[in-house]
């Protein structure tokens, strides 16, 4: 039996109890929240959870085997590292930390300690993207072309992390989830309206050296919600739109051939169109097979789908998306060991 | 009766012809086109026009008042130079010619002759564009913090100019037609994938200094059509899509309010979500509104509202998007004489 | 070469003449209408077709080989049968005529004099309809369990027949087009809102012995449009949306079985849902087929796809629904011979 | 403090739970369910809950002030009538019971015994019906000519109520709840697929003397899934979309005005739209206004919204129906005392 304690009780908490308390062989034992009336909506929906204010109490306590962190990021680093420290497992909330650094530093930590260290991006074990994985790695798309990511509603502002962090974070890890290739480079854009340096609204192009590219455009402030990724392939081509209760995926058999000419001005292109299909996918909540994962890395040693390489490589994207935003939009070359 | 010449009888052709045949005091004389099969289908729909091969019979006609030129833009500026040569009045296809050096040497030459130069955005006469504009111009949306197109479908790759300057133009032409401000800076990105240099794939952004950010995503490769423009005031958001058959905006009485604190990473933002409404408006063909203001300018020498500066201030971006686009995506700052 | 009159240019008018201009081996020579305005338009758009104000200038014409009839219900019996008479081909504007006995002597009088007589039910020739056709035909629905149509909006109210006569005539001939049982009954019920009783809403309900139920909802008063029909098979189930610009289509593969017990209240049933598929269709405008039909029809002596049988079912139905509603909505159950 | 007991722990069971245990000064005490697998899921859940398979344990309990019963329709009557023999009080799901007899008897009874006897139409507080109720009140729809639901999906069929008192049961509710007049008479007709008599599919007409009209098209085995309710009056007309996750309701200010003549066939009618308008509607969760209304009622003696006249005028309706049916379709008078 895995003990866990959750730190953190804010909006994603309770959908983290509610799906660990159902993992076999696992059990929620404390969780803890500076703010009272987070602590007191956990006594009366789950009396047999112990609720502690500090953190602390979590961290020293010796019947905790693993810690999942869904506090604010700038929080992460610190309390991962006291975890791995005291032995205990972990599982970050996305994205993994404040920068990449942190993220090397815990990962090196996890390694020495031989603990499980995880990131979780929920999105990757969603019914839709798995069939997409599945769809892509049959062949059914051919060679990619484009990856067009766009996400967006009104609200939540983060205060630590911009735009892209918050939203893009998980389409990132989707396209890293779906295709082998490395990416080259980055360029991002964006636009703070608050005053604080915090961009509300962000635009990345990824680009690699295969002629794929992929395109994030996030916002927190559209008054209409969309989460929609288009994926483009030389045989087919996929729209994911994730706020369909159930016709998530549509696979269009459609395409188009070009012969060049000498002739400066001369292509001559051809088009095709196809059947469309809807494609079946599993509608088990993903944050159920996410946590069962974790608990399977830790009691039987495999490699969590979502795991800390997965979150390094989120991160480093990220990292590279700052670095372009402070250089006004120039390209940020990725360097990849 | 202004007597006019069609150049260019292609996809957008019919469309031409059956509209300027509708405008009072207005006939289409001639129609010409090197494809004998297009001219054959002129004979067929409207024996009473003339179908000619040649442009230059209809450049040399003396008995033809005006000149509609809707060929490949890398042709616009030998054909409108010399229709304007020859005395007649000219409209231009959108985007106006290859570059913003052609278009200036156009303006000059039209001034020189006192002819209409003219440039067919056609968006900005649909009914959607200008219930926005009255929207705005009327102080609903309050201050733009965002404009955000996109544009997508499978086809029509063009040969000489990339998806941006043919699908951004006319998003463009609509920012510019609804706001005062002169855009700042632009980058762009995007990618080719038929060999032969001209991005089929575009991301553009506009940076303005009062703030407003403006991102355009173009695409000839999507599997799904999309025409949308979400623009974002501090007061209300505007939906735009042009699809919809009837319902194409809605207003979305929504938007947030901030406080920032001294501690950093506190931010209280308060969301406001209230009432969506979608105005009725005019269903009037735009390409007749078009074709209208074009025959009274002519005859009353009216400022067309697409006219040859909204055409240059497309033209401008356009070149800049292209400018960075060659540069790695960098920004390049526009200059406003 | 086959001369055609169409006698009556209302919306339908100008669709009719484009269409049958565009058929080889046929030309429309005059148009009929009361109207000197109608009769204006037509000089306009096709100044070589003479338009006419007196349907006898059709009729008694012998260069006319078909009369093309596209005027209110209630004149098409006596039209026809003039035209009939002078030995001309006939296709008439769905419905057929004002009742049963009415299309039976025009069925009679065809057979006599040995012209073609058709009956334009525009919907039968749509890709769409083609394809569901072709679908059911080659078993992928299973038995037919339901027809389910839905066609409302706002307008246009007629005169002389109520919506059911409008508007599910569509429906009931496509009914008719894909199943080849003859119905049992029909019971119908509606309102009529503007005094002079013609029913501007209707719901009508079709009886098969087979088990399969046909229903109708139709509204002049509906402020959203809607054109569908669902059809559900034991093995697959179809939606039809004719609004849908590209996907017509979409086939459910999904379904139920169920198992009864002895025990009353007792039923377990299975519920089986799978992937969906839009295949593709032909987008042909479905009145060039039609157009093309007649003029087949006349020239080589084929069976027109929507022919004066398939007009004459539909009528049988209408006529049954009007024998239901003014009894209270009673079951009237069908004779066939 | 009410102490409830709730008998039936189905699919509804655990909202019910979750809600009534939110509601202040209410607490469940127990819950009854034959299946010990549904037990197992409340002590798992709710572990401070009691859970009894006999529910006798709940009627004969002196500590149990009121009974939520949520089983099968059939036996709604003998537990009910046992829990108000026992001086508690009574929510019964929708439909309140078999038939109109014992509606009437347990209303009775409850009179006798001066308790709450109130049924669960949980869709009269949604946020959405409440603003409708809101508008047409108000006057905004002006008089009502047509009330047009559609419920349909695939599943969940029924044992021992076909698919109008499952489904249409919702709208009636509805529809009572928006007007005053009292219903003229009913038309049903509908289909079995299954054997065993219950229908399906049903279709059912309700006419009032005011002229309005109200339709139902309900189905178990549509593959598309549909909720809504289309109300048109001689103002404005609203769209109800109870699947839309945020914009429900659409009021569109449109309608027409005819003119007729002394003249057969001779109407004249202008057709008017205007803009359409989203009101905002208040998302908070129906049942659990629900539950609150059932624990004011027994703490003040209030009314409920949703209160037994409510749930009779729902029954007649649906006794109604199944006349209708059992006759072919004839049309069934009500009887209004």
């Amino acid at each position: 039996m895995i003990n866990l304690g959750i730190i953190g009780y804010g909006n994603w908490g309770p959908k983290l109890v509610r799906n660990f308390m159902a993992v076999d062989l696992c059990t929620v034992k404390k969780v803890a929240d500076q703010r009272k009336e987070r602590l007191s909506l956990i006594s009366s929906h789950y009396p047999a959870i112990e609720s502690v204010q500090l953190n602390d109490d979590i961290l020293n306590d010796p019947g905790i085997d693993a810690v999942v962190i869904s506090t604010p990021i700038y929080t992460h680093y610190e309390i991962a590292r006291k975890a791995l420290g005291q032995g205990k497992h972990v599982l970050l909330e996305k994205p993994m930390t404040s920068n990449t650094d942190q993220a090397l530093k815990l990962i090196e930590l996890a390694g020495e300690k031989q603990k499980v260290l995880m990131v979780d991006h929920t999105l990757l074990y969603a019914g839709a993207v798995q069939k997409i994985k599945e769809l892509i790695d049959g062949g059914e798309t051919g060679k990619l072309n484009y990856f067009d990511s766009t996400r967006m509603n009104l609200g939540l502002f983060q205060p630590d992390i911009n735009v892209l962090w918050d939203l893009a974070a998980h389409d990132i890890s989707v396209l890293n989830f779906l295709i082998n290739e490395k990416p080259y480079s980055v360029h991002s854009t964006g636009k703070c309206h608050t005053g604080n340096g915090v961009e509300n609204i962000g635009y990345m192009t990824i680009n690699y050296q295969s002629g794929l590219i992929a395109h994030f455009n996030c916002s927190w402030i559209s008054p209409v919600k969309r989460r929609v990724i288009l994926i483009g392939g030389d045989k087919k081509m996929i729209f994911f739109n994730d706020l369909e209760p159930a016709e998530k995926i549509r696979v269009y058999d459609c395409g188009y051939k070009y012969a060049l000419n000498d002739k400066k001005y001369d292509i001559k292109v051809d088009y095709r169109t196809g059947d469309v299909y809807i494609p079946k996918i599993s509608h088990k909540e993903a944050l159920s097979t996410m946590a069962a994962d974790f608990v399977n890395a830790i009691m039987k040693g495999t490699t969590p789908v979502s795991n800390h390489i997965s979150g390094l490589e989120v991160m480093r994207i990220l990292e590279a998306s700052d670095n372009s935003m402070k250089n006004c939009g120039r390209e940020v070359v990725l360097n990849h060991l």
